[in-house]
Protein backbone atom coordinates (compact mmCIF):
# COMPACT_ATOMS: atom_id res chain seq x y z
CA UNK A 1 0.00 0.00 0.00
CA UNK A 2 1.32 3.46 -0.53
CA UNK A 3 1.33 6.37 1.34
CA UNK A 4 -1.53 8.53 -0.57
CA UNK A 5 -3.99 5.43 0.19
CA UNK A 6 -2.81 4.93 3.61
CA UNK A 7 -3.95 8.54 4.45
CA UNK A 8 -7.10 8.14 2.70
CA UNK A 9 -7.83 5.27 4.85
CA UNK A 10 -7.23 7.43 7.87
CA UNK A 11 -9.35 10.31 6.47
CA UNK A 12 -12.17 7.61 5.40
CA UNK A 13 -12.49 6.12 8.46
CA UNK A 14 -11.69 9.25 10.99
CA UNK A 15 -9.23 6.44 12.34
CA UNK A 16 -5.50 6.06 12.94
CA UNK A 17 -6.15 2.78 14.74
CA UNK A 18 -3.71 -0.71 14.75
CA UNK A 19 -5.22 -3.82 15.97
CA UNK A 20 -2.32 -6.00 17.29
CA UNK A 21 -2.87 -9.63 17.04
CA UNK A 22 -0.97 -10.55 19.67
CA UNK A 23 -2.83 -13.88 19.98
CA UNK A 24 -1.93 -16.60 23.11
CA UNK A 25 -3.67 -19.74 22.95
CA UNK A 26 -4.28 -19.45 26.54
CA UNK A 27 -5.96 -16.22 26.47
CA UNK A 28 -8.88 -17.29 24.07
CA UNK A 29 -12.80 -17.69 25.11
CA UNK A 30 -12.64 -21.16 26.63
CA UNK A 31 -15.36 -22.11 23.82
CA UNK A 32 -12.32 -21.78 21.08
CA UNK A 33 -9.61 -23.27 22.81
CA UNK A 34 -10.74 -27.29 22.06
CA UNK A 35 -10.93 -26.03 18.21
CA UNK A 36 -8.30 -26.93 16.18
CA UNK A 37 -7.73 -23.71 14.43
CA UNK A 38 -8.52 -21.76 17.60
CA UNK A 39 -6.03 -19.02 16.37
CA UNK A 40 -7.06 -17.96 13.39
CA UNK A 41 -10.65 -18.72 14.39
CA UNK A 42 -9.97 -16.08 17.12
CA UNK A 43 -8.38 -13.79 14.86
CA UNK A 44 -10.97 -13.52 12.49
CA UNK A 45 -14.00 -12.37 14.29
CA UNK A 46 -11.66 -9.87 16.13
CA UNK A 47 -10.94 -8.49 12.64
CA UNK A 48 -14.50 -9.23 11.42
CA UNK A 49 -15.43 -6.88 14.68
CA UNK A 50 -13.09 -4.04 14.02
CA UNK A 51 -11.99 -4.02 9.85
CA UNK A 52 -14.14 -0.56 9.77
CA UNK A 53 -12.54 1.21 13.19
CA UNK A 54 -9.42 0.29 12.33
CA UNK A 55 -6.64 1.09 9.34
CA UNK A 56 -4.05 -1.37 10.27
CA UNK A 57 -3.64 -5.39 11.67
CA UNK A 58 -0.46 -5.94 13.59
CA UNK A 59 0.18 -9.68 14.25
CA UNK A 60 2.92 -10.18 16.10
CA UNK A 61 5.17 -13.26 14.89
CA UNK A 62 6.51 -14.25 18.20
CA UNK A 63 3.05 -15.42 19.55
CA UNK A 64 2.43 -17.39 16.42
CA UNK A 65 6.18 -18.79 16.23
CA UNK A 66 5.50 -20.01 19.72
CA UNK A 67 3.00 -22.76 18.60
CA UNK A 68 5.45 -23.94 15.95
CA UNK A 69 3.98 -24.99 12.67
CA UNK A 70 0.84 -24.94 13.75
CA UNK A 71 1.40 -21.11 15.07
CA UNK A 72 2.81 -20.29 11.68
CA UNK A 73 -0.13 -21.63 9.80
CA UNK A 74 -1.76 -19.81 11.65
CA UNK A 75 -0.42 -16.42 10.78
CA UNK A 76 -0.19 -17.18 7.28
CA UNK A 77 -4.25 -17.74 7.35
CA UNK A 78 -4.89 -14.64 8.86
CA UNK A 79 -2.61 -12.36 6.96
CA UNK A 80 -4.54 -14.07 3.52
CA UNK A 81 -7.73 -13.20 4.90
CA UNK A 82 -7.37 -9.72 6.44
CA UNK A 83 -5.62 -9.18 2.70
CA UNK A 84 -8.78 -11.41 0.72
CA UNK A 85 -11.24 -9.60 2.55
CA UNK A 86 -10.50 -6.12 3.67
CA UNK A 87 -7.47 -5.56 0.82
CA UNK A 88 -7.76 -2.00 2.21
CA UNK A 89 -6.03 -2.98 5.86
CA UNK A 90 -2.88 -2.32 6.35
CA UNK A 91 -1.02 -5.34 7.42
CA UNK A 92 2.46 -4.59 9.34
CA UNK A 93 4.59 -7.90 10.43
CA UNK A 94 6.04 -6.87 14.33
CA UNK A 95 8.56 -9.38 13.22
CA UNK A 96 11.60 -6.77 14.14
CA UNK A 97 14.06 -8.51 11.83
CA UNK A 98 17.31 -7.33 10.17
CA UNK A 99 20.27 -9.27 9.21
CA UNK A 100 22.93 -8.76 6.82
CA UNK A 101 22.11 -7.81 3.64
CA UNK A 102 21.50 -11.05 1.70
CA UNK A 103 19.81 -12.84 4.60
CA UNK A 104 17.60 -9.82 5.04
CA UNK A 105 16.46 -10.53 1.43
CA UNK A 106 14.90 -13.47 2.75
CA UNK A 107 12.85 -12.31 5.70
CA UNK A 108 11.66 -9.38 2.86
CA UNK A 109 10.56 -12.74 1.04
CA UNK A 110 9.18 -14.25 3.53
CA UNK A 111 6.39 -11.18 4.33
CA UNK A 112 6.62 -9.03 1.31
CA UNK A 113 6.00 -12.16 -1.22
CA UNK A 114 5.39 -15.03 0.60
CA UNK A 115 3.23 -13.20 2.69
CA UNK A 116 1.35 -10.41 1.52
CA UNK A 117 2.57 -7.57 4.39
CA UNK A 118 2.39 -4.09 3.45
CA UNK A 119 4.98 -3.24 5.78
CA UNK A 120 7.79 -5.31 8.66
CA UNK A 121 9.51 -4.16 11.80
CA UNK A 122 13.09 -3.59 11.68
CA UNK A 123 15.51 -3.34 14.22
CA UNK A 124 18.59 -0.49 13.43
CA UNK A 125 21.38 -2.57 14.75
CA UNK A 126 23.12 -4.31 12.01
CA UNK A 127 22.33 -0.92 9.82
CA UNK A 128 22.13 0.14 6.34
CA UNK A 129 22.55 -3.30 4.62
CA UNK A 130 20.34 -4.96 6.89
CA UNK A 131 17.38 -2.58 6.22
CA UNK A 132 18.03 -2.01 2.05
CA UNK A 133 16.85 -5.02 1.32
CA UNK A 134 13.17 -4.41 2.55
CA UNK A 135 13.03 -1.01 0.64
CA UNK A 136 13.81 -2.65 -2.57
CA UNK A 137 10.22 -3.35 -2.84
CA UNK A 138 7.57 -1.44 -4.45
CA UNK A 139 5.46 0.09 -1.65
CA UNK A 140 6.42 -2.19 1.25
CA UNK A 141 7.32 -0.01 4.34
CA UNK A 142 9.69 -0.74 6.70
CA UNK A 143 9.23 0.48 10.30
CA UNK A 144 12.28 0.95 12.29
CA UNK A 145 12.77 0.80 15.86
CA UNK A 146 13.38 4.23 17.36
CA UNK A 147 12.40 4.56 20.80
CA UNK A 148 10.41 1.37 22.28
CA UNK A 149 8.24 1.52 25.29
CA UNK A 150 9.63 -1.05 27.15
CA UNK A 151 11.75 -0.26 29.71
CA UNK A 152 14.80 -1.59 28.79
CA UNK A 153 14.77 1.20 25.82
CA UNK A 154 16.95 3.02 28.60
CA UNK A 155 19.92 0.60 28.05
CA UNK A 156 20.65 1.73 24.83
CA UNK A 157 17.98 3.95 22.74
CA UNK A 158 19.74 6.75 25.10
CA UNK A 159 22.76 6.43 25.12
CA UNK A 160 25.50 8.45 23.41
CA UNK A 161 27.45 11.59 23.35
CA UNK A 162 25.83 14.83 21.94
CA UNK A 163 23.58 12.84 20.03
CA UNK A 164 21.73 10.19 21.65
CA UNK A 165 21.31 6.32 20.16
CA UNK A 166 17.65 7.09 19.21
CA UNK A 167 18.43 10.58 17.63
CA UNK A 168 21.62 8.67 15.33
CA UNK A 169 18.75 6.33 14.26
CA UNK A 170 16.92 8.62 13.17
CA UNK A 171 18.97 11.20 11.48
CA UNK A 172 21.15 7.90 9.38
CA UNK A 173 18.61 6.19 8.63
CA UNK A 174 15.91 8.60 6.74
CA UNK A 175 18.76 9.20 4.01
CA UNK A 176 18.02 5.08 3.30
CA UNK A 177 14.49 6.18 2.51
CA UNK A 178 11.83 8.47 2.92
CA UNK A 179 8.32 8.87 4.25
CA UNK A 180 6.40 6.83 1.72
CA UNK A 181 8.66 3.93 2.25
CA UNK A 182 9.91 4.52 6.01
CA UNK A 183 8.10 4.68 9.35
CA UNK A 184 9.39 4.65 13.22
CA UNK A 185 8.51 3.03 15.89
CA UNK A 186 8.10 5.06 18.85
CA UNK A 187 6.30 3.73 22.35
CA UNK A 188 3.60 5.99 23.87
CA UNK A 189 5.39 5.69 26.73
CA UNK A 190 7.71 8.19 25.85
CA UNK A 191 5.27 10.64 24.69
CA UNK A 192 7.59 13.27 25.92
CA UNK A 193 9.89 12.84 23.69
CA UNK A 194 7.71 13.06 20.28
CA UNK A 195 8.41 16.59 19.87
CA UNK A 196 12.45 15.45 19.56
CA UNK A 197 11.30 12.71 17.50
CA UNK A 198 9.32 15.35 14.86
CA UNK A 199 12.50 17.42 15.28
CA UNK A 200 14.33 14.58 12.85
CA UNK A 201 11.31 12.97 11.58
CA UNK A 202 8.63 15.73 10.70
CA UNK A 203 6.63 14.04 8.35
CA UNK A 204 6.75 10.22 8.89
CA UNK A 205 4.39 8.49 10.19
CA UNK A 206 4.88 6.67 13.38
CA UNK A 207 3.90 3.49 15.05
CA UNK A 208 3.28 3.74 18.22
CA UNK A 209 2.84 0.85 20.81
CA UNK A 210 2.03 1.46 24.30
CA UNK A 211 -1.47 3.08 24.55
CA UNK A 212 -3.85 0.63 26.39
CA UNK A 213 -2.28 -2.45 28.40
CA UNK A 214 1.58 -0.77 28.40
CA UNK A 215 -0.15 2.90 29.76
CA UNK A 216 0.33 5.94 27.33
CA UNK A 217 -1.71 8.06 26.86
CA UNK A 218 -3.30 8.58 23.13
CA UNK A 219 -3.97 12.49 23.53
CA UNK A 220 -0.65 13.20 24.49
CA UNK A 221 1.01 11.14 21.83
CA UNK A 222 -1.23 12.90 18.93
CA UNK A 223 -0.58 16.67 20.95
CA UNK A 224 3.27 16.16 20.10
CA UNK A 225 3.47 13.80 17.12
CA UNK A 226 0.31 14.41 14.86
CA UNK A 227 1.33 15.62 11.29
CA UNK A 228 -0.89 17.35 8.90
CA UNK A 229 -1.59 13.67 7.10
CA UNK A 230 -2.33 12.42 10.39
CA UNK A 231 1.16 10.51 10.74
CA UNK A 232 0.41 8.26 13.18
CA UNK A 233 -1.00 4.47 13.45
CA UNK A 234 -1.57 4.16 17.53
CA UNK A 235 -1.46 0.21 18.21
CA UNK A 236 -3.53 -1.15 20.86
CA UNK A 237 -3.49 -5.25 21.40
CA UNK A 238 -4.06 -6.51 24.43
CA UNK A 239 -7.18 -3.85 25.60
CA UNK A 240 -8.68 -4.73 22.29
CA UNK A 241 -8.33 -8.13 21.76
CA UNK A 242 -9.28 -9.49 25.25
CA UNK A 243 -11.30 -7.47 26.16
CA UNK A 244 -13.36 -10.12 27.26
CA UNK A 245 -13.06 -14.15 27.28
CA UNK A 246 -16.44 -14.93 27.12
CA UNK A 247 -18.47 -15.47 23.81
CA UNK A 248 -18.84 -11.66 23.62
CA UNK A 249 -15.28 -11.30 23.13
CA UNK A 250 -15.53 -10.32 19.84
CA UNK A 251 -18.16 -7.81 20.65
CA UNK A 252 -16.57 -6.56 23.50
CA UNK A 253 -13.26 -5.92 21.19
CA UNK A 254 -15.57 -3.84 19.09
CA UNK A 255 -16.54 -1.80 21.93
CA UNK A 256 -13.02 -1.09 22.75
CA UNK A 257 -11.95 -0.45 19.28
CA UNK A 258 -14.63 2.11 18.98
CA UNK A 259 -13.97 3.98 22.08
CA UNK A 260 -10.15 4.21 20.67
CA UNK A 261 -11.42 5.13 16.94
CA UNK A 262 -13.55 7.91 18.82
CA UNK A 263 -11.24 9.67 20.38
CA UNK A 264 -8.78 9.64 17.30
CA UNK A 265 -11.98 10.90 15.41
CA UNK A 266 -11.68 14.21 18.05
CA UNK A 267 -8.35 14.14 17.58
CA UNK A 268 -8.76 14.31 13.74
CA UNK A 269 -11.00 16.87 14.04
CA UNK A 270 -9.09 19.21 16.54
CA UNK A 271 -6.08 19.20 14.31
CA UNK B 1 23.98 -27.90 27.06
CA UNK B 2 26.06 -26.26 29.47
CA UNK B 3 29.72 -23.93 29.29
CA UNK B 4 31.23 -27.91 30.62
CA UNK B 5 29.74 -29.64 27.66
CA UNK B 6 30.48 -27.21 25.01
CA UNK B 7 34.17 -27.17 25.79
CA UNK B 8 34.59 -30.88 26.29
CA UNK B 9 32.74 -31.58 22.74
CA UNK B 10 35.23 -28.43 21.43
CA UNK B 11 38.29 -30.31 23.02
CA UNK B 12 37.44 -34.01 22.26
CA UNK B 13 36.88 -32.97 18.23
CA UNK B 14 39.54 -30.63 18.38
CA UNK B 15 37.16 -28.01 16.43
CA UNK B 16 35.18 -24.80 16.93
CA UNK B 17 33.50 -25.07 13.61
CA UNK B 18 29.77 -24.06 13.55
CA UNK B 19 28.28 -25.02 10.42
CA UNK B 20 25.95 -22.21 9.00
CA UNK B 21 23.14 -24.04 7.39
CA UNK B 22 21.73 -20.48 4.98
CA UNK B 23 19.89 -23.07 2.65
CA UNK B 24 18.38 -21.55 0.35
CA UNK B 25 16.29 -23.72 -2.47
CA UNK B 26 18.27 -22.70 -5.68
CA UNK B 27 21.30 -23.15 -4.46
CA UNK B 28 20.50 -26.85 -3.95
CA UNK B 29 22.24 -29.23 -6.59
CA UNK B 30 20.31 -29.66 -9.50
CA UNK B 31 18.97 -33.69 -8.35
CA UNK B 32 17.23 -32.31 -5.29
CA UNK B 33 15.48 -29.35 -6.35
CA UNK B 34 12.70 -31.45 -7.47
CA UNK B 35 12.06 -33.54 -4.70
CA UNK B 36 9.17 -31.96 -2.04
CA UNK B 37 11.25 -32.29 1.23
CA UNK B 38 14.45 -31.00 -0.96
CA UNK B 39 15.94 -28.41 1.79
CA UNK B 40 15.39 -30.85 4.79
CA UNK B 41 17.31 -33.96 2.48
CA UNK B 42 20.02 -31.83 2.05
CA UNK B 43 20.42 -30.46 5.22
CA UNK B 44 20.70 -34.03 6.76
CA UNK B 45 23.52 -35.03 4.41
CA UNK B 46 25.57 -31.99 4.64
CA UNK B 47 24.61 -32.61 9.06
CA UNK B 48 25.55 -36.50 8.42
CA UNK B 49 28.73 -35.41 6.19
CA UNK B 50 30.23 -32.87 9.00
CA UNK B 51 28.94 -33.92 12.26
CA UNK B 52 32.14 -35.16 13.81
CA UNK B 53 34.01 -31.77 12.19
CA UNK B 54 31.79 -29.47 13.83
CA UNK B 55 30.27 -28.99 17.34
CA UNK B 56 27.63 -26.55 16.18
CA UNK B 57 24.79 -25.95 13.67
CA UNK B 58 23.75 -22.84 13.15
CA UNK B 59 20.22 -22.98 10.78
CA UNK B 60 19.78 -18.76 9.77
CA UNK B 61 15.50 -18.74 10.49
CA UNK B 62 15.50 -16.20 7.16
CA UNK B 63 16.28 -18.98 4.80
CA UNK B 64 12.90 -21.16 5.99
CA UNK B 65 11.17 -18.23 6.37
CA UNK B 66 10.66 -17.12 2.72
CA UNK B 67 9.69 -20.72 2.39
CA UNK B 68 6.58 -19.97 4.37
CA UNK B 69 5.15 -22.74 6.08
CA UNK B 70 7.00 -25.07 3.98
CA UNK B 71 10.27 -23.61 4.57
CA UNK B 72 9.01 -23.43 8.78
CA UNK B 73 9.05 -27.15 8.53
CA UNK B 74 11.91 -27.53 7.30
CA UNK B 75 13.80 -26.08 9.80
CA UNK B 76 11.80 -27.75 12.47
CA UNK B 77 12.54 -31.22 10.57
CA UNK B 78 16.64 -30.26 10.59
CA UNK B 79 16.74 -29.46 14.38
CA UNK B 80 15.03 -31.68 15.38
CA UNK B 81 16.84 -34.31 12.94
CA UNK B 82 20.16 -33.04 14.72
CA UNK B 83 19.22 -32.94 18.38
CA UNK B 84 17.89 -36.89 17.78
CA UNK B 85 20.92 -38.11 16.05
CA UNK B 86 23.66 -36.28 17.31
CA UNK B 87 22.91 -34.98 20.43
CA UNK B 88 26.54 -33.69 21.58
CA UNK B 89 25.83 -30.98 18.64
CA UNK B 90 25.16 -26.93 19.87
CA UNK B 91 22.06 -26.00 18.10
CA UNK B 92 21.63 -22.38 17.36
CA UNK B 93 18.68 -20.84 15.95
CA UNK B 94 20.06 -17.63 14.06
CA UNK B 95 17.24 -15.62 14.36
CA UNK B 96 18.02 -12.03 15.81
CA UNK B 97 15.49 -11.59 18.14
CA UNK B 98 14.36 -9.12 20.38
CA UNK B 99 11.30 -7.56 21.57
CA UNK B 100 9.30 -6.39 25.08
CA UNK B 101 9.41 -9.39 28.10
CA UNK B 102 5.96 -10.50 27.40
CA UNK B 103 7.00 -11.01 23.91
CA UNK B 104 10.63 -12.05 24.16
CA UNK B 105 8.79 -14.70 26.25
CA UNK B 106 7.34 -16.23 23.23
CA UNK B 107 10.56 -15.95 21.01
CA UNK B 108 12.03 -17.71 23.62
CA UNK B 109 9.07 -20.50 24.04
CA UNK B 110 9.33 -21.15 20.51
CA UNK B 111 13.30 -22.13 19.72
CA UNK B 112 13.70 -23.55 23.44
CA UNK B 113 10.47 -25.24 23.98
CA UNK B 114 8.85 -25.95 20.91
CA UNK B 115 12.31 -26.22 19.16
CA UNK B 116 15.05 -28.09 21.02
CA UNK B 117 17.87 -25.25 20.34
CA UNK B 118 20.60 -24.61 22.25
CA UNK B 119 20.88 -21.02 21.79
CA UNK B 120 19.60 -18.23 20.24
CA UNK B 121 20.86 -14.91 18.17
CA UNK B 122 19.06 -11.94 19.97
CA UNK B 123 19.34 -7.78 19.09
CA UNK B 124 20.18 -5.72 21.74
CA UNK B 125 18.59 -2.49 20.51
CA UNK B 126 15.67 -3.11 23.17
CA UNK B 127 17.64 -3.73 25.94
CA UNK B 128 17.84 -5.92 29.21
CA UNK B 129 13.63 -7.09 29.41
CA UNK B 130 13.76 -8.15 25.51
CA UNK B 131 17.06 -10.36 26.73
CA UNK B 132 15.74 -11.81 30.22
CA UNK B 133 12.86 -14.00 28.98
CA UNK B 134 15.27 -15.83 26.84
CA UNK B 135 18.08 -16.30 30.14
CA UNK B 136 14.88 -17.70 32.06
CA UNK B 137 15.75 -20.61 30.21
CA UNK B 138 18.31 -23.36 32.53
CA UNK B 139 21.07 -24.32 30.00
CA UNK B 140 20.01 -22.18 27.45
CA UNK B 141 21.97 -19.59 25.59
CA UNK B 142 21.77 -15.83 24.42
CA UNK B 143 24.16 -14.96 21.65
CA UNK B 144 23.74 -11.40 21.86
CA UNK B 145 24.73 -9.12 18.29
CA UNK B 146 27.89 -6.77 19.11
CA UNK B 147 30.03 -6.42 16.32
CA UNK B 148 28.57 -7.65 12.91
CA UNK B 149 30.54 -8.62 10.04
CA UNK B 150 28.24 -6.43 7.59
CA UNK B 151 29.18 -3.17 6.44
CA UNK B 152 26.14 -1.36 8.20
CA UNK B 153 28.32 -2.34 11.60
CA UNK B 154 29.87 1.01 11.20
CA UNK B 155 26.37 2.66 11.23
CA UNK B 156 25.75 2.44 14.72
CA UNK B 157 27.82 -0.09 16.34
CA UNK B 158 30.39 2.50 16.33
CA UNK B 159 29.02 5.52 17.22
CA UNK B 160 29.17 7.24 20.76
CA UNK B 161 30.78 9.49 22.85
CA UNK B 162 33.67 7.83 24.45
CA UNK B 163 32.70 4.40 24.84
CA UNK B 164 31.46 3.17 21.40
CA UNK B 165 27.86 1.61 21.31
CA UNK B 166 29.15 -1.99 20.90
CA UNK B 167 31.53 -1.50 23.77
CA UNK B 168 27.83 -0.15 26.07
CA UNK B 169 26.22 -3.21 24.83
CA UNK B 170 29.19 -5.41 25.59
CA UNK B 171 29.33 -4.09 29.14
CA UNK B 172 25.72 -3.52 30.18
CA UNK B 173 24.81 -6.87 28.61
CA UNK B 174 27.27 -8.99 30.86
CA UNK B 175 25.89 -8.25 33.55
CA UNK B 176 22.47 -9.70 32.47
CA UNK B 177 24.04 -13.37 32.20
CA UNK B 178 27.90 -14.63 32.63
CA UNK B 179 29.75 -16.27 30.43
CA UNK B 180 27.67 -19.85 31.44
CA UNK B 181 24.79 -18.03 29.48
CA UNK B 182 25.94 -15.69 27.38
CA UNK B 183 27.92 -15.19 24.08
CA UNK B 184 28.41 -12.68 21.43
CA UNK B 185 28.68 -12.66 18.11
CA UNK B 186 31.90 -10.45 16.93
CA UNK B 187 32.22 -10.63 12.93
CA UNK B 188 35.35 -11.98 11.73
CA UNK B 189 35.50 -9.24 9.63
CA UNK B 190 36.60 -7.09 12.21
CA UNK B 191 39.37 -9.14 13.59
CA UNK B 192 41.46 -6.12 15.23
CA UNK B 193 38.74 -5.51 17.31
CA UNK B 194 39.30 -8.77 19.30
CA UNK B 195 41.55 -6.84 21.65
CA UNK B 196 38.99 -4.08 22.61
CA UNK B 197 36.06 -7.21 22.85
CA UNK B 198 38.31 -9.63 24.97
CA UNK B 199 38.68 -6.24 27.27
CA UNK B 200 35.01 -6.61 28.16
CA UNK B 201 34.17 -9.98 27.81
CA UNK B 202 37.78 -12.28 28.30
CA UNK B 203 35.73 -15.30 29.17
CA UNK B 204 32.59 -15.45 27.24
CA UNK B 205 32.16 -17.18 24.03
CA UNK B 206 32.05 -15.19 20.64
CA UNK B 207 30.09 -16.57 17.79
CA UNK B 208 32.35 -15.64 14.71
CA UNK B 209 31.07 -15.61 11.25
CA UNK B 210 32.64 -13.76 8.38
CA UNK B 211 35.16 -16.58 7.26
CA UNK B 212 34.80 -18.00 3.89
CA UNK B 213 32.46 -16.24 1.90
CA UNK B 214 33.16 -12.85 3.84
CA UNK B 215 36.30 -12.90 3.85
CA UNK B 216 37.54 -13.30 7.82
CA UNK B 217 40.84 -15.10 9.04
CA UNK B 218 40.42 -18.08 11.12
CA UNK B 219 44.09 -17.23 12.42
CA UNK B 220 43.64 -13.78 13.00
CA UNK B 221 40.62 -14.25 15.00
CA UNK B 222 42.30 -17.16 16.86
CA UNK B 223 45.17 -14.73 17.28
CA UNK B 224 43.05 -12.41 19.32
CA UNK B 225 39.96 -14.08 20.26
CA UNK B 226 40.86 -17.30 21.78
CA UNK B 227 40.20 -17.94 25.25
CA UNK B 228 41.47 -20.72 27.65
CA UNK B 229 38.45 -22.87 27.07
CA UNK B 230 38.63 -21.75 23.12
CA UNK B 231 35.74 -19.39 23.40
CA UNK B 232 34.96 -19.06 20.15
CA UNK B 233 32.61 -20.75 17.98
CA UNK B 234 33.52 -19.48 14.25
CA UNK B 235 30.79 -20.01 11.62
CA UNK B 236 31.33 -21.01 8.40
CA UNK B 237 27.83 -21.29 5.81
CA UNK B 238 28.38 -20.82 2.02
CA UNK B 239 32.02 -21.78 2.05
CA UNK B 240 30.80 -25.02 3.43
CA UNK B 241 27.21 -26.06 2.22
CA UNK B 242 27.75 -25.08 -1.62
CA UNK B 243 31.39 -26.13 -1.85
CA UNK B 244 30.01 -28.05 -5.00
CA UNK B 245 26.29 -28.28 -6.70
CA UNK B 246 26.80 -31.58 -7.71
CA UNK B 247 25.86 -35.27 -6.66
CA UNK B 248 29.57 -34.76 -4.28
CA UNK B 249 28.30 -31.85 -2.60
CA UNK B 250 28.09 -34.00 1.01
CA UNK B 251 31.44 -34.96 0.23
CA UNK B 252 32.69 -31.57 -0.84
CA UNK B 253 31.12 -29.96 2.44
CA UNK B 254 32.74 -32.00 4.08
CA UNK B 255 36.28 -31.07 2.72
CA UNK B 256 36.01 -28.17 3.14
CA UNK B 257 35.03 -28.51 7.09
CA UNK B 258 37.87 -30.90 7.35
CA UNK B 259 40.22 -27.85 6.13
CA UNK B 260 38.13 -25.88 8.75
CA UNK B 261 38.63 -28.17 11.59
CA UNK B 262 42.44 -29.01 10.93
CA UNK B 263 43.45 -25.18 10.90
CA UNK B 264 41.24 -25.22 14.15
CA UNK B 265 43.16 -28.21 15.88
CA UNK B 266 46.61 -26.57 14.94
CA UNK B 267 45.25 -23.22 16.47
CA UNK B 268 44.32 -25.21 19.83
CA UNK B 269 47.25 -27.30 20.06
CA UNK B 270 49.43 -23.70 19.68
CA UNK B 271 47.13 -21.88 22.03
Amino acid sequence: MNYKNLVQQIKKKQSFLCVGLDTAPEKLPEHLQEMPDALFRFNKAIIDATHDLAVAYKPNTAFYEALGLAGWQALEETILYIKSKYPEMFVIADAKRGDIGNTSERYAKAFFEQLPCDAITVAPYMGSDSVQPFLNFKEKWVILLALTSNKGSADFQFTGGGKKLFEQVLETSKQWGDEKQMMYVVGATQAEMFTTIRKYVPNHFLLVPGVGAQGGSLSEVAKHGMTKDCGLLVNASRSIIYASNGRDFAEKARAEAQKLQQEMAELLAND
